[in-house]
């Protein structure tokens, strides 16, 4: 079983292209194909997730790699994380700006080194000892986004000016849960953070209990949303611990946690995809919509976009 | 009412001169009247808490601020968080090398930026246009640290040489948990990480729900050890839920997660300080010793470092 997002935010049919949703499903469908076709063959679930988040970084589509936001200084600062349920091995990177997959760094940091969590240039250093794909800055401007942050720059100078800044730039965010057949689950997140947020920012992404978190105990849960807030509510731990310790069920402890405790915090927005070790899954958001989806062992991809 | 720790490791009577100890002693003693000072004025709990912390930052005893240790490099890359427990509002900057004060770059991202957490050089920008106490990195040399990452860089070319580097040089933090008049909680922590970490590492102390947490509701707490394993465990934010979930005691919840649970994962060595809204508080660690105190409204501190 294999459930993943694409970030959530104010995404419904009225700002939406036909040829734009079309690109988005078809993107969405194929990244559960790819995590799925790893579970088929016996893959881990941690193989899975990395694969699955791996092919959405490629995608120009996703605030997350190639498709990242730009920083207030025009820039692109990736964070991205992932955990094992089993031994609740973990391991992320923030801020990096030359790592072509962050997620493979996130999962070279839990696998390969002694520590949890790296951050910026030695982060980098890291990735490149490692072999992992290094590019220039440059590979992750695309214009769509360097004209989101245009808007949001002026925006600023002009508050009273209503521009149509697309909300999925500011909290886009891909991820993905997993549970394979020896029973373990795993998560990933990676993201380009917030449209001009500071440099030097991190989100909730590669924050272990925040935007990411697995534990074969209770859940997997990949996080996308105002960030700030998710660090600050703890989100995909308190999701771990309603179950833990309140004996929720996995849907219940998401929906708890997404559209109650969040849905009382003006601001904190978003949405989680949490998955437990029998392959009971929720997908809960509190924006307007959020690109998720889900994939079974009859390997048919599931995918929706908005609320309805 | 504030509790506060200096560190937890292989801290006996043994490896102890009675000089030593008789500074650490009036040291801690010394940071505690410095936050009862700002509590009995009337002042927050989120204000006693940076006072304090800055006190033991600026005192070389302590793993933070002048006191840190050295990365593999050679370099001092510090750490801090801190978190109000009345709105959950948090500030943390992560590998920042310039700033004197880390804890006050801390609650200046809380209170003065749009985000939670800041690292690296942004995170030094942002506090020098913010008017923070900018050193050169050279500030933070102290020869003890030095000579502790040259033996740790010893013992990993002869791992066979039982080279005695003192374990206070790897886990020590230093963080403080307050309650004031209004009944409000804060919690604080700041580090220079452990002796030999890899440029970039980020540890626990810096991430909200790992070393650092509050919430009136429940309790603040700032913890020490091993980070990695405290972030993996979500320590922090773990205590709070089994008080929130479980409605265990602050104490019941402490021990739980540092006696109980951390206990069980070799490695994972460390302790917590962890204060409720009435005022009780615990001081657990699994680790030979920790320094630690408490200081209530008759102003009298109360200060111990061993086990017995």
């Amino acid at each position: 079983m294999l459930v993943i997002h694409g970030g959530a935010g104010t995404i419904n049919r009225k700002n939406m292209t036909e040829e734009r949703e079309r690109e988005y499903r078809a993107a969405l469908e194929q990244a559960l194909r790819t995590g799925q076709a790893v579970l088929a063959k016996g893959g881990s679930s941690l193989d899975a997730v990395e694969a699955t988040v791996r092919f959405m970084e490629d995608s120009p589509l996703f605030n997350a790699g190639k498709g990242a936001v730009f920083t207030h200084e025009g820039k692109n600062e990736l964070d991205a994380a992932i955990m094992e349920g089993a031994t609740r091995k973990a391991g992320s990177v923030a801020g990096v700006t030359i790592i072509k997959n962050p997620i493979t760094a996130a999962r070279a940091v839990m696998e390969k080194s002694k520590h949890v969590m790296m951050a910026g240039r030695g982060a980098e250093l890291f990735a490149t000892k490692m072999g992992l794909d290094i590019v220039d800055p440059s590979y992750f401007w695309t214009e769509r986004r360097w004209k989101a942050l245009q808007e949001e720059l002026l925006k600023e100078q002009q508050p009273q000016a209503s521009l149509a800044v697309e909300d999925e730039n500011r909290f886009g965010t891909v991820g993905a849960v997993a549970l394979d057949k020896s029973g373990n689950l795993a998560a990933a997140t990676s993201t380009g953070g917030t449209t001009n947020k500071q440099y030097g920012r991190i989100g909730d992404s590669p924050i272990i209990g925040a935007g990411t978190f697995a534990d074969n105990e209770s859940c997997a849960v990949s996080a996308t949303g105002a960030g700030e807030f998710f660090i600050r509510w703890s989100v995909a731990h308190e999701i771990s611990a309603l179950m833990r310790y309140k004996g929720l069920s996995v849907q219940q402890a998401a929906d708890q946690v997404v559209n109650k405790i969040l849905k009382a915090v003006p601001g904190a927005e978003g949405g989680v995809i949490a998955l437990d070790a029998k392959g009971n899954f929720a997908m809960p958001f509190n924006s307007e919509g959020m690109y998720r989806g889900w994939i079974g062992a009859d390997g048919v991809p599931h995918v929706d976009i908005y609320r309805d």
